[in-house]
Protein backbone atom coordinates (compact mmCIF):
# COMPACT_ATOMS: atom_id res chain seq x y z
CA UNK A 1 0.00 0.00 0.00
CA UNK A 2 0.90 3.08 -1.09
CA UNK A 3 -0.21 7.26 -1.17
CA UNK A 4 -0.98 9.60 0.59
CA UNK A 5 -2.40 9.44 3.86
CA UNK A 6 -5.74 11.59 4.71
CA UNK A 7 -5.64 14.58 6.78
CA UNK A 8 -9.33 15.00 6.75
CA UNK A 9 -11.47 14.72 9.81
CA UNK A 10 -14.22 12.89 10.36
CA UNK A 11 -12.57 9.69 9.88
CA UNK A 12 -13.58 6.98 12.12
CA UNK A 13 -9.93 5.46 13.37
CA UNK A 14 -8.50 8.23 11.81
CA UNK A 15 -6.07 9.01 14.94
CA UNK A 16 -4.89 5.33 13.94
CA UNK A 17 -2.83 6.98 10.70
CA UNK A 18 0.42 7.52 12.36
CA UNK A 19 3.18 9.95 11.12
CA UNK A 20 6.23 7.42 11.18
CA UNK A 21 9.77 9.40 10.79
CA UNK A 22 11.17 6.30 9.19
CA UNK A 23 12.93 6.74 5.87
CA UNK A 24 11.33 4.16 3.30
CA UNK A 25 14.35 2.59 2.64
CA UNK A 26 14.59 1.62 6.03
CA UNK A 27 11.17 0.64 6.38
CA UNK A 28 11.58 -1.69 3.60
CA UNK A 29 14.68 -3.01 5.79
CA UNK A 30 12.53 -3.81 8.70
CA UNK A 31 9.15 -5.24 6.65
CA UNK A 32 11.34 -8.12 4.83
CA UNK A 33 12.46 -9.05 8.36
CA UNK A 34 9.15 -8.99 9.77
CA UNK A 35 7.67 -10.90 7.00
CA UNK A 36 10.08 -13.63 7.32
CA UNK A 37 8.52 -13.91 11.16
CA UNK A 38 4.98 -14.03 9.69
CA UNK A 39 5.83 -16.34 6.88
CA UNK A 40 7.37 -18.50 9.68
CA UNK A 41 3.99 -17.95 11.95
CA UNK A 42 1.41 -18.70 9.11
CA UNK A 43 3.29 -22.04 8.68
CA UNK A 44 2.79 -22.73 12.12
CA UNK A 45 -0.40 -21.70 12.02
CA UNK A 46 -0.85 -25.07 9.35
CA UNK A 47 1.34 -27.16 11.50
CA UNK A 48 -0.97 -26.40 14.69
CA UNK A 49 -4.30 -27.49 12.71
CA UNK A 50 -2.34 -30.73 11.17
CA UNK A 51 -0.47 -32.01 13.20
CA UNK A 52 -0.99 -35.46 15.06
CA UNK A 53 1.89 -35.66 17.25
CA UNK A 54 1.98 -36.36 20.43
CA UNK A 55 -0.25 -34.87 23.23
CA UNK A 56 2.65 -34.30 25.35
CA UNK A 57 4.81 -33.27 22.69
CA UNK A 58 1.79 -30.45 21.58
CA UNK A 59 2.22 -29.05 24.85
CA UNK A 60 6.04 -28.65 24.71
CA UNK A 61 5.75 -26.96 21.53
CA UNK A 62 3.05 -24.88 23.14
CA UNK A 63 5.40 -23.56 25.90
CA UNK A 64 8.13 -22.78 23.25
CA UNK A 65 5.38 -20.63 21.65
CA UNK A 66 4.26 -18.76 24.66
CA UNK A 67 8.33 -18.47 25.42
CA UNK A 68 8.74 -16.35 21.97
CA UNK A 69 5.77 -14.83 22.31
CA UNK A 70 6.76 -13.02 25.34
CA UNK A 71 10.34 -12.25 24.10
CA UNK A 72 8.48 -10.28 20.99
CA UNK A 73 5.84 -8.58 23.70
CA UNK A 74 9.40 -7.30 25.17
CA UNK A 75 8.40 -4.07 23.28
CA UNK A 76 5.22 -3.95 21.14
CA UNK A 77 2.49 -0.93 19.89
CA UNK A 78 0.07 -0.47 22.47
CA UNK A 79 -2.59 -1.31 20.38
CA UNK A 80 -3.32 -2.41 16.39
CA UNK A 81 -0.63 -2.02 13.54
CA UNK A 82 -2.84 0.92 12.06
CA UNK A 83 -1.47 2.40 8.63
CA UNK A 84 1.84 4.15 9.24
CA UNK A 85 3.16 6.66 6.33
CA UNK A 86 6.07 9.02 6.01
CA UNK A 87 7.13 12.21 4.22
CA UNK A 88 8.00 10.30 1.53
CA UNK A 89 4.47 9.87 0.88
CA UNK A 90 5.02 5.74 1.45
CA UNK A 91 2.43 4.17 3.82
CA UNK A 92 2.28 0.69 5.20
CA UNK A 93 -0.43 -1.59 6.71
CA UNK A 94 1.43 -4.25 7.97
CA UNK A 95 -1.44 -5.72 10.26
CA UNK A 96 -3.79 -5.37 7.98
CA UNK A 97 -5.99 -9.19 7.97
CA UNK A 98 -6.05 -9.69 4.16
CA UNK A 99 -2.86 -7.81 3.13
CA UNK A 100 -0.89 -7.12 5.90
CA UNK A 101 2.59 -8.96 5.33
CA UNK A 102 3.08 -8.84 8.76
CA UNK A 103 0.01 -10.35 9.68
CA UNK A 104 -0.36 -14.02 9.95
CA UNK A 105 -4.08 -14.30 9.33
CA UNK A 106 -3.07 -12.97 6.24
CA UNK A 107 -2.42 -15.08 3.09
CA UNK A 108 -1.36 -12.65 2.37
CA UNK A 109 -3.08 -11.22 -0.87
CA UNK A 110 -1.02 -9.58 -3.74
CA UNK A 111 -3.12 -7.70 -6.03
CA UNK A 112 -1.75 -7.13 -9.58
CA UNK A 113 -3.42 -5.32 -12.66
CA UNK A 114 -5.84 -7.02 -14.26
CA UNK A 115 -6.25 -7.21 -18.39
CA UNK A 116 -9.16 -5.12 -19.13
CA UNK A 117 -8.86 -2.51 -16.16
CA UNK A 118 -9.22 -3.57 -12.01
CA UNK A 119 -7.50 -6.04 -10.67
CA UNK A 120 -6.58 -9.81 -10.16
CA UNK A 121 -5.00 -12.01 -7.02
CA UNK A 122 -3.98 -15.62 -7.48
CA UNK A 123 -2.87 -17.48 -4.00
CA UNK A 124 -3.34 -20.81 -2.63
CA UNK A 125 -5.08 -20.89 0.35
CA UNK A 126 -4.55 -24.24 2.62
CA UNK A 127 -5.98 -25.90 5.80
CA UNK A 128 -6.28 -22.75 7.89
CA UNK A 129 -9.14 -21.39 5.14
CA UNK A 130 -11.45 -24.23 5.24
CA UNK A 131 -14.79 -24.52 5.96
CA UNK A 132 -16.86 -27.34 4.92
CA UNK A 133 -13.97 -30.99 3.83
CA UNK A 134 -11.83 -29.80 1.69
CA UNK A 135 -13.44 -26.40 0.70
CA UNK A 136 -12.50 -22.86 0.90
CA UNK A 137 -14.42 -21.19 3.70
CA UNK A 138 -17.66 -19.25 2.23
CA UNK A 139 -16.48 -16.25 4.29
CA UNK A 140 -13.27 -16.16 3.35
CA UNK A 141 -14.32 -15.92 -0.03
CA UNK A 142 -16.47 -12.49 1.03
CA UNK A 143 -13.09 -11.60 2.73
CA UNK A 144 -11.13 -11.67 -0.09
CA UNK A 145 -13.27 -9.91 -2.13
CA UNK A 146 -14.38 -7.04 -0.16
CA UNK A 147 -10.58 -6.61 0.14
CA UNK A 148 -9.72 -6.74 -3.47
CA UNK A 149 -13.19 -4.49 -4.62
CA UNK A 150 -12.28 -2.43 -1.92
CA UNK A 151 -8.73 -2.10 -3.50
CA UNK A 152 -10.57 -1.65 -7.09
CA UNK A 153 -12.76 1.01 -5.78
CA UNK A 154 -9.84 3.20 -4.94
CA UNK A 155 -8.67 3.15 -8.41
CA UNK A 156 -4.99 2.67 -7.41
CA UNK A 157 -5.31 4.56 -4.30
CA UNK A 158 -6.01 7.90 -5.35
CA UNK A 159 -9.18 8.33 -4.02
CA UNK A 160 -10.65 6.77 -0.18
CA UNK A 161 -13.28 4.72 -0.54
CA UNK A 162 -15.45 2.93 1.96
CA UNK A 163 -17.78 -0.20 1.40
CA UNK A 164 -21.31 0.38 1.23
CA UNK A 165 -23.10 -2.91 0.22
CA UNK A 166 -21.59 -6.30 -0.66
CA UNK A 167 -23.29 -9.17 -2.01
CA UNK A 168 -22.49 -12.72 -3.36
CA UNK A 169 -23.72 -15.60 -5.21
CA UNK A 170 -22.41 -18.86 -4.36
CA UNK A 171 -22.42 -20.48 -7.56
CA UNK A 172 -20.11 -23.67 -6.76
CA UNK A 173 -18.03 -24.47 -3.87
CA UNK A 174 -14.51 -23.30 -3.98
CA UNK A 175 -11.78 -25.97 -3.30
CA UNK A 176 -9.03 -25.60 -0.75
CA UNK A 177 -5.68 -24.58 -3.45
CA UNK A 178 -4.87 -22.41 -6.12
CA UNK A 179 -7.71 -19.67 -6.15
CA UNK A 180 -8.24 -16.43 -8.81
CA UNK A 181 -9.70 -13.49 -7.86
CA UNK A 182 -10.57 -10.51 -10.33
CA UNK A 183 -12.66 -7.06 -9.76
CA UNK A 184 -13.32 -4.52 -11.71
CA UNK A 185 -15.91 -1.24 -12.12
CA UNK A 186 -18.79 -1.48 -13.62
CA UNK A 187 -19.90 1.93 -13.51
CA UNK A 188 -19.70 5.20 -11.05
CA UNK A 189 -22.88 7.25 -9.76
CA UNK A 190 -21.56 10.29 -8.25
CA UNK A 191 -20.02 8.74 -5.10
CA UNK A 192 -20.89 5.37 -5.52
CA UNK A 193 -18.66 3.21 -6.79
CA UNK A 194 -20.09 0.22 -8.58
CA UNK A 195 -17.36 -3.41 -8.56
CA UNK A 196 -18.29 -6.90 -9.91
CA UNK A 197 -15.67 -9.41 -8.99
CA UNK A 198 -15.60 -13.11 -8.57
CA UNK A 199 -13.29 -15.75 -7.11
CA UNK A 200 -12.70 -19.27 -8.09
CA UNK A 201 -10.51 -22.28 -9.31
CA UNK A 202 -8.04 -20.97 -12.28
CA UNK A 203 -10.39 -22.96 -14.22
CA UNK A 204 -13.99 -21.94 -13.19
CA UNK A 205 -15.70 -19.27 -11.08
CA UNK A 206 -17.01 -20.56 -8.33
CA UNK A 207 -18.41 -16.86 -6.27
CA UNK A 208 -19.94 -13.67 -8.00
CA UNK A 209 -20.09 -10.59 -5.75
CA UNK A 210 -20.91 -7.27 -6.40
CA UNK A 211 -20.43 -4.20 -4.50
CA UNK A 212 -21.15 -0.34 -3.70
CA UNK A 213 -18.32 1.51 -2.47
CA UNK A 214 -18.89 5.28 -1.35
CA UNK A 215 -16.50 7.87 -1.59
CA UNK A 216 -17.13 10.28 1.77
CA UNK A 217 -18.32 12.99 1.63
CA UNK A 218 -15.16 14.83 2.93
CA UNK A 219 -13.22 13.06 0.67
CA UNK A 220 -15.07 13.67 -2.39
CA UNK A 221 -12.95 17.54 -3.18
CA UNK A 222 -10.83 17.13 -6.49
CA UNK A 223 -7.45 17.35 -4.52
CA UNK A 224 -7.44 13.42 -4.69
CA UNK A 225 -3.91 11.68 -3.71
CA UNK A 226 -5.95 10.21 -0.66
CA UNK A 227 -5.90 6.35 -0.08
CA UNK A 228 -7.84 4.65 2.88
CA UNK A 229 -9.15 1.56 1.92
CA UNK A 230 -8.32 -1.19 3.58
CA UNK B 1 -19.88 -29.27 16.26
CA UNK B 2 -21.88 -32.24 16.73
CA UNK B 3 -24.48 -34.33 14.79
CA UNK B 4 -24.15 -36.97 12.50
CA UNK B 5 -22.00 -36.69 9.07
CA UNK B 6 -24.08 -36.99 6.07
CA UNK B 7 -23.78 -40.09 3.85
CA UNK B 8 -25.75 -38.75 0.66
CA UNK B 9 -23.21 -38.44 -2.33
CA UNK B 10 -23.27 -35.31 -4.45
CA UNK B 11 -21.46 -33.10 -1.66
CA UNK B 12 -18.64 -31.90 -3.61
CA UNK B 13 -15.76 -32.20 -0.33
CA UNK B 14 -17.71 -35.33 0.92
CA UNK B 15 -14.54 -37.59 0.71
CA UNK B 16 -12.91 -35.14 4.24
CA UNK B 17 -15.87 -36.27 6.12
CA UNK B 18 -13.58 -38.32 8.19
CA UNK B 19 -14.85 -41.67 9.97
CA UNK B 20 -12.27 -42.05 13.05
CA UNK B 21 -12.94 -44.25 15.56
CA UNK B 22 -11.70 -42.28 18.87
CA UNK B 23 -14.06 -42.71 21.33
CA UNK B 24 -16.02 -39.03 22.34
CA UNK B 25 -13.95 -38.54 25.90
CA UNK B 26 -10.65 -39.27 24.30
CA UNK B 27 -11.33 -36.71 21.57
CA UNK B 28 -11.81 -34.06 24.12
CA UNK B 29 -8.62 -34.56 25.86
CA UNK B 30 -6.60 -34.19 22.48
CA UNK B 31 -9.16 -31.44 21.90
CA UNK B 32 -7.93 -29.37 24.99
CA UNK B 33 -4.35 -29.96 24.25
CA UNK B 34 -4.50 -28.55 20.76
CA UNK B 35 -6.82 -25.99 22.05
CA UNK B 36 -4.03 -24.52 24.29
CA UNK B 37 -1.37 -24.93 21.42
CA UNK B 38 -3.96 -23.04 19.45
CA UNK B 39 -4.20 -20.10 21.50
CA UNK B 40 -0.44 -19.57 22.24
CA UNK B 41 -0.20 -19.63 18.34
CA UNK B 42 -3.36 -16.65 18.25
CA UNK B 43 -1.43 -14.70 20.81
CA UNK B 44 2.11 -15.26 18.59
CA UNK B 45 -0.01 -14.31 15.68
CA UNK B 46 -0.71 -10.94 17.68
CA UNK B 47 2.99 -9.99 19.08
CA UNK B 48 4.00 -10.44 15.54
CA UNK B 49 2.42 -7.65 14.14
CA UNK B 50 2.62 -5.57 17.83
CA UNK B 51 5.94 -6.27 18.10
CA UNK B 52 8.79 -3.49 17.91
CA UNK B 53 12.00 -5.15 19.49
CA UNK B 54 15.23 -5.08 17.30
CA UNK B 55 15.45 -6.81 13.77
CA UNK B 56 18.01 -9.14 15.36
CA UNK B 57 15.92 -10.47 18.01
CA UNK B 58 12.63 -10.90 15.38
CA UNK B 59 15.07 -13.10 13.10
CA UNK B 60 15.62 -15.13 16.26
CA UNK B 61 12.68 -15.81 16.63
CA UNK B 62 12.01 -16.96 13.66
CA UNK B 63 14.18 -19.71 13.82
CA UNK B 64 12.36 -20.20 16.84
CA UNK B 65 8.80 -20.53 15.02
CA UNK B 66 10.67 -22.37 12.11
CA UNK B 67 11.93 -25.64 14.97
CA UNK B 68 8.28 -26.04 16.85
CA UNK B 69 6.68 -26.04 13.31
CA UNK B 70 9.24 -28.97 12.38
CA UNK B 71 8.76 -30.61 15.42
CA UNK B 72 4.73 -30.63 14.81
CA UNK B 73 5.46 -31.62 11.27
CA UNK B 74 7.01 -34.82 12.33
CA UNK B 75 3.85 -36.44 11.90
CA UNK B 76 0.98 -34.95 10.22
CA UNK B 77 -2.63 -35.41 8.40
CA UNK B 78 -1.60 -35.12 4.46
CA UNK B 79 -4.19 -32.31 3.91
CA UNK B 80 -6.82 -30.35 5.66
CA UNK B 81 -7.97 -31.42 8.93
CA UNK B 82 -12.27 -32.04 7.24
CA UNK B 83 -14.76 -33.11 9.54
CA UNK B 84 -14.13 -36.23 11.67
CA UNK B 85 -17.10 -38.49 13.25
CA UNK B 86 -17.07 -41.14 15.68
CA UNK B 87 -19.81 -43.71 15.93
CA UNK B 88 -21.15 -41.49 19.32
CA UNK B 89 -22.00 -39.27 16.88
CA UNK B 90 -19.91 -37.16 17.86
CA UNK B 91 -17.98 -34.62 15.14
CA UNK B 92 -15.44 -32.19 15.26
CA UNK B 93 -14.01 -29.51 12.77
CA UNK B 94 -10.92 -28.17 14.29
CA UNK B 95 -9.67 -26.58 11.17
CA UNK B 96 -12.57 -24.36 10.41
CA UNK B 97 -11.58 -20.65 9.33
CA UNK B 98 -14.02 -19.38 12.09
CA UNK B 99 -15.12 -21.87 14.72
CA UNK B 100 -12.50 -24.64 14.43
CA UNK B 101 -10.51 -24.27 17.78
CA UNK B 102 -6.65 -25.72 16.42
CA UNK B 103 -7.11 -22.94 14.12
CA UNK B 104 -5.31 -20.08 15.49
CA UNK B 105 -6.57 -18.03 12.54
CA UNK B 106 -10.21 -18.43 13.84
CA UNK B 107 -10.75 -15.92 16.80
CA UNK B 108 -12.52 -18.81 17.48
CA UNK B 109 -16.31 -17.90 16.98
CA UNK B 110 -18.60 -19.34 20.08
CA UNK B 111 -22.17 -19.72 18.86
CA UNK B 112 -24.93 -19.51 21.94
CA UNK B 113 -28.41 -19.44 21.69
CA UNK B 114 -30.44 -16.14 20.83
CA UNK B 115 -33.27 -14.84 23.02
CA UNK B 116 -35.86 -14.92 20.38
CA UNK B 117 -34.57 -17.79 18.34
CA UNK B 118 -31.19 -18.32 16.25
CA UNK B 119 -27.57 -17.66 17.27
CA UNK B 120 -25.61 -14.97 19.05
CA UNK B 121 -22.04 -14.56 19.85
CA UNK B 122 -19.65 -12.24 21.58
CA UNK B 123 -16.14 -11.75 21.03
CA UNK B 124 -12.92 -9.53 21.09
CA UNK B 125 -11.27 -8.80 18.20
CA UNK B 126 -7.57 -7.81 18.25
CA UNK B 127 -4.87 -6.70 16.14
CA UNK B 128 -4.78 -9.20 13.50
CA UNK B 129 -8.63 -8.21 12.42
CA UNK B 130 -7.79 -4.66 11.45
CA UNK B 131 -8.72 -3.36 8.31
CA UNK B 132 -9.23 0.38 8.23
CA UNK B 133 -7.00 1.85 10.87
CA UNK B 134 -8.15 0.76 14.65
CA UNK B 135 -11.36 -0.69 12.82
CA UNK B 136 -12.75 -4.27 12.37
CA UNK B 137 -11.37 -5.22 8.54
CA UNK B 138 -15.01 -5.20 6.34
CA UNK B 139 -14.42 -8.82 4.94
CA UNK B 140 -13.86 -9.98 8.21
CA UNK B 141 -17.57 -8.69 9.48
CA UNK B 142 -18.45 -10.33 6.51
CA UNK B 143 -16.29 -13.75 7.30
CA UNK B 144 -17.90 -14.27 10.62
CA UNK B 145 -21.91 -12.98 9.37
CA UNK B 146 -21.10 -15.93 6.67
CA UNK B 147 -20.31 -18.71 9.35
CA UNK B 148 -23.19 -17.82 12.16
CA UNK B 149 -26.08 -17.25 9.40
CA UNK B 150 -25.01 -21.11 8.22
CA UNK B 151 -25.50 -22.39 11.83
CA UNK B 152 -28.18 -20.35 12.00
CA UNK B 153 -29.55 -21.92 9.01
CA UNK B 154 -28.80 -25.32 9.85
CA UNK B 155 -31.10 -24.99 12.62
CA UNK B 156 -29.14 -26.75 15.18
CA UNK B 157 -27.28 -29.27 13.18
CA UNK B 158 -30.93 -30.32 12.17
CA UNK B 159 -30.47 -29.94 8.41
CA UNK B 160 -27.21 -29.92 5.91
CA UNK B 161 -27.22 -25.97 4.35
CA UNK B 162 -25.18 -24.64 2.13
CA UNK B 163 -24.94 -20.65 0.95
CA UNK B 164 -26.80 -19.54 -1.86
CA UNK B 165 -26.54 -15.25 -2.01
CA UNK B 166 -25.31 -13.56 1.25
CA UNK B 167 -25.58 -9.48 0.78
CA UNK B 168 -24.01 -6.96 3.68
CA UNK B 169 -25.20 -3.69 4.19
CA UNK B 170 -22.24 -1.71 5.94
CA UNK B 171 -24.06 1.01 7.82
CA UNK B 172 -20.91 2.12 10.78
CA UNK B 173 -17.46 1.00 10.65
CA UNK B 174 -16.81 -1.81 13.24
CA UNK B 175 -14.32 -0.64 16.03
CA UNK B 176 -11.66 -3.46 17.29
CA UNK B 177 -12.60 -4.82 20.68
CA UNK B 178 -15.80 -6.36 21.83
CA UNK B 179 -18.14 -7.12 19.33
CA UNK B 180 -21.54 -8.98 19.25
CA UNK B 181 -23.22 -10.83 16.91
CA UNK B 182 -27.09 -12.25 16.47
CA UNK B 183 -28.39 -13.73 13.39
CA UNK B 184 -32.32 -15.52 13.18
CA UNK B 185 -34.30 -17.08 10.47
CA UNK B 186 -36.65 -14.75 8.42
CA UNK B 187 -38.56 -17.59 6.26
CA UNK B 188 -38.30 -20.32 4.61
CA UNK B 189 -39.54 -21.52 1.13
CA UNK B 190 -38.75 -24.77 0.00
CA UNK B 191 -35.68 -25.73 0.08
CA UNK B 192 -34.42 -22.22 1.12
CA UNK B 193 -33.67 -21.04 4.27
CA UNK B 194 -33.70 -16.78 4.75
CA UNK B 195 -31.28 -15.78 7.16
CA UNK B 196 -31.32 -11.66 8.94
CA UNK B 197 -28.13 -11.16 10.88
CA UNK B 198 -26.43 -8.19 12.14
CA UNK B 199 -22.61 -7.44 13.14
CA UNK B 200 -21.65 -4.58 15.79
CA UNK B 201 -20.50 -3.26 19.17
CA UNK B 202 -22.17 -3.86 22.44
CA UNK B 203 -24.52 -0.56 22.08
CA UNK B 204 -25.06 -0.32 18.24
CA UNK B 205 -25.67 -2.83 14.65
CA UNK B 206 -22.63 -1.47 12.02
CA UNK B 207 -23.61 -4.26 9.67
CA UNK B 208 -27.13 -5.63 8.14
CA UNK B 209 -26.88 -8.87 6.65
CA UNK B 210 -28.98 -11.21 4.72
CA UNK B 211 -28.39 -14.56 3.44
CA UNK B 212 -30.35 -17.49 1.25
CA UNK B 213 -29.35 -21.00 2.38
CA UNK B 214 -30.05 -23.76 0.56
CA UNK B 215 -31.02 -27.06 1.58
CA UNK B 216 -29.65 -29.42 -1.26
CA UNK B 217 -31.70 -32.02 -2.85
CA UNK B 218 -29.89 -34.88 -1.81
CA UNK B 219 -30.17 -34.03 1.66
CA UNK B 220 -33.68 -32.32 1.27
CA UNK B 221 -35.44 -35.95 2.72
CA UNK B 222 -36.97 -36.16 5.78
CA UNK B 223 -34.58 -38.50 7.32
CA UNK B 224 -33.18 -35.53 9.13
CA UNK B 225 -30.05 -36.18 11.21
CA UNK B 226 -28.00 -34.78 9.03
CA UNK B 227 -25.43 -31.64 9.35
CA UNK B 228 -22.89 -29.80 6.90
CA UNK B 229 -22.43 -26.56 7.44
CA UNK B 230 -19.09 -25.25 8.22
Amino acid sequence: MSGQAPGAAGFVGMEMFRPDPTPTAEVHEHEAVRVGLAEAVRDLVDATIRSTVADTEIADVERGVRDLTARLRVQQTPGPFGVRYNDEFHAWNWGNAVVGRANAIAPPLDLVPRDGGGLRAQLNLGAAYEGPPGLVHGGVTMLLLDHLMGEVASAGNTRVTLTGTLSGRYEAPTPLGEVVLEGWITGEEGRKVLVDATIGTVDAVCVRAAGVFIVPSWAASDDGGTSAHA
